[in-house]
């Protein structure tokens, strides 16, 4: 398998966090990558403006992050978390991507079952409004490590069950990040599903480090770790997916770096890693 | 659902590491608690002794903790392994107990369905001297954190399949973690899958903290983290499971403690959310 073409490449603006989106969107462009991916915390008062600087930058805005977090003891909190979430397909909407990657939200204390619930009642409250403003949510899971407080959603499978519960294939999906499922003996099977379905939204790379320094914000670049991206990066593409290849990476080692280097680091992992 | 009686209580040697196994047997004995399983490394060279003064102690040896770790890149290594875990085997029967706990083993680098075969591989070529000792074999899965380095085998489906593809339902089954599978939302229908097939043969508690300060040895004591202990209990109870509550904690931070205040500790623990 070859390496991706950059064009192919996007870059997530929470990978190189200490650029300004206007940076980002210089430095990628000049860097001949294809796409962006917008985190919320990055987004001007002017969005629409944003979109046009990004898109004139011959970038693609692959997706915005990220919606979710629906679980919360309070019903009153519940509710608050919807009208972020229809905040975010409105952001979405005037960015002018199509696609929002859903992080579902755990709460402490609160059982699972019931988080669960609250996620599928969550996104179910927010369809309608996506559907109206073309806009795809892309559940994506989250490692079994984060299951007690970022989300209840720890496989491919329980968001392909949450998939089919919810209905509107059109404009639920999933987004699979190597890092959250790359231990999963059901990951091919879960894949195909996923891909059969029509629901395959995104595809994001970076690497699991065997002894992290933190479990949130020590991830690896591609070649780093134990994960074999070339695998999983087969497998998506032979069950159809011909989307973006997404560089999400949270990394204080990283943030610490000069970014153009950093950035040039990135580029030589993808074309030896993934 | 009533805490459990002392007398259903086993604790792991590993649990009160700063004690040695004779100082274990002492304080759990006087405590009332029914069981002990000890780690290999606190067995003493005569160990036939060692069982007959937990015996005499008026304890029930309830499990050897471990074998497994399996997987090797060179064959010598997993020749070694093999040889280890027939060693665990000549060990448990010679404690008087007929139960060994199996870490299964990862490796960094190597691919986790290579690392599978050679689990299966391994537990295949050991069976037979299990059989003769009149030793259980229990397949602990791990959290996916350890995915990496320490467990393929990482939820109650995989280790289900591996006893299902081994046979040999007597002397091979599984011994459910709390903290390795709380996650998991096919939880239930595993421990059915499992009792079902006479092969639950261990139940081990401790807690899952939402910020724990080290991946591996700091876990909480019952009732500091997340995890809803009374009603994974219920399950397994309700599935047919009779044996002893285990109680496994690593924690720097409880070694460091006083030891009988403690036990004190773990007793009031299990009383309250166990």
């Amino acid at each position: 398998m070859n390496p991706p073409d950059p064009s192919r490449l996007c870059i997530h603006t929470m990978t190189t966090k200490p650029w300004s989106l206007d940076e980002a969107v210089e430095h990628f462009s000049g860097a001949g990558i294809g796409g962006i991916t917008v985190w919320r915390q990055h987004l001007p008062d002017d969005i629409a403006a944003a979109g046009r600087r990004i898109r004139d930058a011959g970038l693609r805005c692959v997706s915005l992050c990220r919606g979710g977090f629906f679980p919360a003891v309070r019903e009153s909190d519940r509710g608050k978390a919807i009208d972020d979430n229809l905040r975010a397909i409105d952001q979405a909407h005037a960015l002018g991507t199509d696609l929002i990657v859903l992080v579902c939200g755990a709460v402490p204390g609160l059982p699972l079952a019931e988080s669960r619930r609250h996620i599928a009642d969550g996104i179910a409250a927010v369809l309608p409004r996506a559907v109206e403003a073309g806009v795809r949510l892309a559940i994506e899971p989250l490692h079994p490590v984060y299951a007690a407080d970022r989300s209840a959603i720890n496989t491919m499978a329980q968001a392909n069950d949450l998939c089919d519960q919810l209905g509107s294939p059109d404009h639920l999906g999933i987004a699979l990040d190597v890092y959250h499922v790359w231990w999963d003996s059901d990951l091919p099977a879960q894949i195909e599903r996923a891909a059969g379905g029509g629901r395959l939204h995104a595809f994001h790379v970076c690497d699991w480090k065997t002894e992290p320094a933190d479990m949130l914000n020590d991830r690896g670049l591609m070649g780093e770790g134990v994960i074999d991206i070339r695998s999983i990066r087969r497998m998506v593409e032979q069950a159809g997916f011909t989307g973006a290849i997404e560089v999400e990476i949270f990394s204080d080692r990283y943030w610490a770096m000069d970014q153009h280097h950093y950035l040039g680091k990135i580029l030589q992992a993808c074309r030896e890693h993934v």
